[in-house]
């Protein structure tokens, strides 16, 4: 097969998807473009919680249970943190922290993010092109009714996504350029996956960075329901769409992307909506969208 | 005994004798005044070594075979930043990071250092009063023969002291303030204390942060040779004065600091100095000062 494939993606499931098109795609034909919105400044340490998390999982060193850090990672530092008072909402295992720390000083010297991340590719073996959306900072803000402006981390992570959500804002994203490599990628691609992320808070900020809407509207687009029947199998998307006063479902996800898609893959429950998306001129893939285990990803690539 | 003691420290020297006095000093009499002109910025965490050093010791905590660093210390960081290719060094401890990240965070938020040191001393069950000389950035720089300035930890670390010395800079000093408590402290003291550091890198800065010279000077002075029989148990001293043309030994020491001293403990190894620095009005003390054994640090004390 030598078509050419670009995938957006977010967080864990993104990362699932995108590890399970690693397996299918051969390596130069396949490039992920990851959300950079939630990166985030920490103890002085620059995190990127998505580009880790496709990274880790492209690389087979993810942590299976909990989809997001390491396998086999420990936790000295933060237990160091927490008998000196600091903040430890946010788990920084040991392993996870050299990433965040060489990643600091390499930026700190004047490389790029996307050349940081390739040669972290190459050091935990990952053939495909894993791209992060833009060189430059944005910072996506979630806008809350109670709270006001809040830092994404400390809405999702912090705050466990409680506050209610009234709309989100990408700082900076005006600014922004495509990283290196994401126009060509895009320009050459025969078509742009959606990765069952977040619609609101992974993939809109990618779409917005400025170069990349008109790229990916110009080719055949598929995207992978982050939500089955009516929920996600994880993270606050479902309750996003619900406080913004639209019912969480596989359809809502396909009408936020209409303008997009060519195909629309989402779980037999969700069959009900089917019809509904053949008539926007989408085709309707009902297939079982769960990754529960490694097989599944492949399956659904 | 109700007598009030400020301490001037280096690292593991005087550190070593910092414990000591604490143990035969009551809480609330004894200040210790560290050196900061050793502190760096590494993978953009604000690293102070010799503030650390003499509160892991004075906490109890320090590593007893290296002196640096704490006991029980693990390496997981350290091997994942190996694995990125990362420059290793400067060996970052599991532990130890944790106070370089809390650290970064707080004074990233405006926290001054004595006072981040203040919270992270009673977080270690330190009673005595630990300051570093100041709250502003001084930058020890080693100017060498063949290699031009290096930054201390680069000299003293990476470069393992390997580079002839000419000269010493301490950049940032003249703007440099004494950190809050440090010259109550010498203008309240019965007497201060020279530790057995480094005369050039460790008790030089600090005697050089404009306002604590001639607080000092106006209080007796006792000094603790950190050179014994032309050797210093640790670290560059002697190799320092050779480069600089004196011959390294006990006299070098106490003609370093004759302007100050009113006495001098030397180990009687150097007995052969002791009439000569008599002859300078110093008292000189002989007394075994290498301190191997804690009771070693206390007997001195």
């Amino acid at each position: 097969m030598s078509i050419r494939i670009v995938a957006l993606a977010g967080g864990v499931g993104g990362a699932k998807l995108a590890n399970g098109l690693a397996q299918v795609i051969p390596a130069g034909q396949l490039t992920v473009v990851v959300n950079t919105g939630d990166d985030f400044t920490h103890f002085g340490l620059h995190i990127c919680p998505d580009l880790d998390t496709v990274c880790y999982t492209l690389g087979g060193l993810a942590n299976p249970e909990t989809g997001w850090g390491l396998v086999g990672e420990s936790w000295r530092v933060l237990e160091g943190l927490k008998a000196l008072g600091a903040p430890t909402w946010f788990h920084l295992g040991d392993c996870d922290l050299a990433t965040h720390l060489e990643r600091t000083r390499r930026l700190s010297q004047g490389e790029r993010l996307s050349e940081v991340t390739q040669s972290f590719c190459s050091a935990w073996g990952i053939a495909h092109t894993v791209l992060p959306m833009s060189d430059d900072p944005v910072a996506t803000r979630i806008i809350s009714a109670e709270e006001g402006e809040l830092a994404f981390q400390q809405y999702f992570v912090e705050r466990r996504c409680q506050p209610r959500v009234t709309g989100f804002r990408f700082e900076g994203i005006e600014q922004a350029k495509p990283a290196p490599g994401v126009i060509e990628a895009l320009e050459t691609a025969d078509a742009v996956v959606f990765c069952p992320s977040n619609p609101w808070v992974s993939i809109d900020p990618i779409l917005a960075v400025p170069g990349i809407r008109e790229r990916v509207a110009a080719k055949p687009v598929v995207a992978v329901s982050p939500i089955i029947g009516g929920k996600t199998v994880k993270g606050p998307a479902a309750k996003m769409y619900a406080e913004l006063g639209i019912e969480p479902s596989a359809l809502a996800v396909a009408e936020h992307y209409r303008s997009f898609l060519g195909a629309f893959f989402m779980d037999p429950v969700d069959i009900e909506h089917a019809m509904k998306i053949e008539r926007w001129g989408i085709m309707s893939m009902v297939t079982n969208t769960i990754m529960s285990a490694r097989e599944d990803r492949v399956r659904l690539a």
